[in-house]
């Protein structure tokens, strides 16, 4: 909870009195490996705020898994695109390991923005950071090789999610054949 | 100009004040077709309001223009990674038609946000919504077949992009070949 307070306080600038009325909004879950936070088909109720935990989106293409963000301790997650717009996820949001979370509900954000548009800026800042997120990821698919997909891979994400993700998530995300991204890891070791 | 303050009013609950502060930092400008706006290369100085005119957004891939986004009269465009970062614009924004644009620098809207958190919602609507548009480009190039992404095209987008945009450019924007888009418009048309 420390980490949600400095990030309140030092990124978006909120006083004690506005952070203690945030955190008055958070409700903490816990999520076992493999439980979904947010079914396809489901409007996303919240936004989750990781307290400890790691957990990733996916949708389905062609009956195959193709995961689309992951995130650990300290960072937000949700169904994006369901939760602004509140309707139905084409993704599932899933625990991969066990998962301890803050979920702030879409109704309650909507009750922060009433109250003071310093809230606003928290919206913002997470919009922003989603929308230079899939960016990044379509320019990736577009442009690199899987080589260098996945040693971006490893040099960007957090060392959580590198080292425990398992290989073939990661190779979705990366939009390679999991043969593909064990040759590579083999290549690197040996190099 | 009655667009833009309807806009700020209405979606984002702007104050008359707080409209007209707003509307002294815009800059009118005018480019011709063909014209940057933005190069590749360069720090996106401004978001740009469109007056009246159409404009796009695209960078180089194999030495191929892929065209990343379209906007004609009363929507907002830049090249929004490098002016959310402030760093090189890896993109180009063009006018397609002579356009007049009302520029908002960067600079301008770190003064607003400054001034009062209430044009912090504009920052988030834009991201949203900017969020949004790419995530819909990167499913739709995942998911549908050539001719389902023409007819998504020109259902969702305005008629005066549909009809005035080049269609090599289109054939790009929906990552076909202009031939394919050809005979795509061309079986439509017969049937």
């Amino acid at each position: 909870m420390n980490e949600l307070r400095t990030l309140l306080r030092d990124e978006i600038g909120l006083e004690p009195h506005e952070i203690d009325r945030f955190i008055q909004k958070l409700v903490l879950k816990e999520f076992q490996p493999k439980q979904e936070l947010i079914r396809a088909g489901a409007i996303a109720r919240g936004i989750y705020f990781i307290n400890a935990g790691l957990l990733r989106t996916y949708h389905l293409l062609d009956g195959k898994e193709i995961t689309t963000y992951f995130a650990c301790d300290h960072q937000f997650i949700s169904t994006y695109s369901s939760f602004i717009e509140q309707k139905p996820s084409f993704e599932v949001l899933e625990a991969v390991e066990e998962s301890k979370v803050y979920e702030l509900t879409h109704s309650s954000l909507m009750e922060l923005y009433e109250e003071s548009s310093k809230f606003e800026k928290l919206g913002r800042i997470l919009a922003e950071r989603n929308y230079l997120c899939i960016l990044d990821r379509t320019i990736m698919m577009q442009t690199k090789t899987a080589k260098d997909k996945y040693l971006d891979f490893i040099e960007t994400y957090d060392k959580k999610i590198v080292q425990r993700i398992p290989q073939h998530q990661i190779a979705s995300f990366l939009g390679i054949t999991p043969e593909s991204l064990s040759r590579i890891r083999k290549q690197l070791v040996s190099s």
